[in-house]
């Protein structure tokens, strides 16, 4: 078995942003030797790192020169050039999740498609070439409003996401390729969690509950666990682990889920990766995602995923009419509140809706959890100098 | 009020150990941006600190040059130069622990009489300028075996004590200036860890129960919380209060005490600082030590000091007989085990006895823990290549 806790061994990781500073956490807690690629100098993760490398994420060489000097490779974003992941796979870097996992999930139209091959539960959907070809569908009856606009690439963090109720809302979309999918009545947006090693072990988070700003599209509060019946949380675990199964990924799989009026579960996307989801693992789990995903991915036992207490997370996103030099008012009110814990993520400027960090809120009770999560969110404000 | 969230502020440390690495983690976290000053170019915290500098934490000038720099200095050991913290102190450098406090603990022989003054329950004790006046008082019927001999100054970790019973024992010691101490017959050796901030708020964390190894003299298990009557509980919090009110530290003081056959308490040493009796707390407490001690000393709120699960530490040090290049035998076997978190410290060579890292162990049954705690002790072996 190698020995991962030895400075012989080098974990790579692509993209130097808040969910790489979090894994950065664990590697420094088991002693792991790290590398970085990232395309800005200011990478919230450059300075836990034992090295850091300038590059562009979906540049071939960038990434093929990077990973040719790891022994196993990770990401903390699925935009990157998965062709340099394939060669490097061929000559025997060890790449999780492996770039036909990537494939599967970096094309949205993709993705969608293969939920129908595996005869995982998704929402009906169109796939077109061009933006104006949802244009034409609409006008010859083929498609009709509402529904949902999905950018088959490149799109996260409520970019590449619109729900479309008339024609204008077309307008200044990106034009390429695309999907309409079924706008879902749902009464819950959920997720699940899961790991696997690279030698198969599995385990899966509870089922979280995500609720969502109707207008950023970004998550405000992650809840731990769902307040859901327990036979809907058997439902959408089963659902999370069909889906695993059907990519057969190693490292995390965070699968985000509908819940129907009728109490279906549908999923809507898949990340394989730590994911905002999970954030809430750090303070809440006995095992955080973070260090899950390094258990997985470097094939160690993985640990325990059920939750010590109730867990809440809060989304720190940059306020409208703020851009600038970030300035996180009233932090030190929330510090005052039980249980609560900032995570800054270190981005120096502060824009509409950018992530910025976040906030855990745990409590013995869930209730009281939710309920500081409250006070958190009304109180502190991520503005510019 | 401060924005330490703005990279305008700088915390500096003394000293990139393990507890350095361990505050960085928390200083990361909260995006706080740091300096580092320590003698080795292979500190374990010069990874994740903003800044590192090479220096001796003795040397005036090398403290001073770097204290200048910082607009608040902490330290992660107490063998720093005091004299440097008392003129930054004077030319506006807040430090905390303050200079005050480290000349009362740093010299253990004006510890003690500082306890007698401030009526703090502790053994009795006799002052020596010299080893060789321990043998005169022996000599002439002053001084009876068996007593604790300590060294006065830059012990710790199992160095600069020892249990003397015969003449022989005094063999080999430091020479220099050393207190005489009552052996006293204990049930438990107990701690509690005191936080208070710039503005004085005050926490405590639960009474730790310690287990020594018998001949090194370092923690082998520590248990949270203890397992004692609330009474003596009752009674240990509140002489550690005590004593953290006589010293009027701002930041940590964790208070190593003894508990006698009669359950009096004893106050033995304290450290004003993040402590081997606190590590438990990162998996098991609402808010762990490292976190607590940036809170304190940046007058931030302090965080929840009660505990989500039962926590169980245990040391890893290396084993005798090997010294090298380490080598964390059954890292993987103990990773497989329920509610186990290694914590590497990322020294490169291990030596009998030295502190390479630790394992916590949590769960909600207290008892469990304490099982597995055992089987991680059994299985884990730091040895050399």
């Amino acid at each position: 078995m190698t020995n991962y806790f030895s400075s012989k061994f080098k974990l790579g990781i692509l993209g130097g942003g808040q969910l790489g500073k979090m894994l950065l956490y664990n590697t420094r807690k088991f002693d792991i030797f790290t590398a970085v690629l990232d395309s800005s100098n200011e990478a919230p993760s450059k300075i836990a790192s034992n090295e850091f490398h300038l590059g562009d994420l979906m540049d071939y060489d960038a990434v093929y020169n990077f990973g040719k000097q790891v022994d196993i490779l990770t990401i903390e974003i699925e935009n990157v050039n998965v062709d340099a992941l394939e060669t490097l796979e061929k000559e025997g870097v060890k790449v999780y999740p492996a770039s036909k996992t990537l494939r599967q999930i970096q094309n949205k139209a993709k993705q969608k498609l293969f939920y129908r091959d595996q005869n995982i539960p998704t929402s009906d959907f169109t796939r077109f070439a061009y933006l104006s070809e949802i244009e034409d569908a609409i006008v010859n009856g083929g498609l009709h409003f509402p529904f949902v606009w999905k950018a088959a690439q490149f799109g996260y963090d409520g970019n590449g996401v619109k729900v479309v109720r008339t024609l204008e809302d077309l307008e200044g979309l990106p034009k390429g390729e695309c999907i309409a999918e079924e706008l879902i009545p749902f009464k819950n947006e959920l997720a699940v969690i899961v790991a696997r090693s690279a030698s198969g072990e599995i385990k899966t988070y509870p089922v979280v509950e995500m609720e969502f700003h109707p207008e950023a599209n970004q998550v405000e509060y992650v809840i731990c666990p769902a307040r859901i019946p327990d036979s809907v949380a058997k439902k959408a675990e089963e659902v999370a682990l069909k889906t695993s199964k059907a990519f057969n990924h190693v490292g995390l799989l965070a699968v985000e889920m509908f819940q129907t009026e009728n109490d279906d579960i549908l999923v809507n996307e898949v990340a394989p990766r730590p994911h905002n989801s999970g954030h809430q693992t750090i303070e809440a789990s006995y095992t955080s995602q973070f260090e899950q995903h390094i258990r997985a991915i470097l094939d160690l036992p993985l640990g325990r995923t059920d939750s010590k207490v109730g867990g809440v997370m809060v989304n720190l996103v940059g306020a409208e009419g703020y851009t600038g030099n970030v300035v996180y008012q009233n932090i030190e009110n929330i510090m005052k509140l039980d249980g609560v814990t900032p995570h800054i993520y270190g981005k120096k400027e502060t824009r509409p809706f950018r992530k910025m960090g976040h906030v855990t809120i745990v409590n013995e009770d869930l209730n009281e959890a939710r309920r500081v999560a409250e006070l958190v969110k009304k109180s502190i404000k991520v503005i510019s100098e």
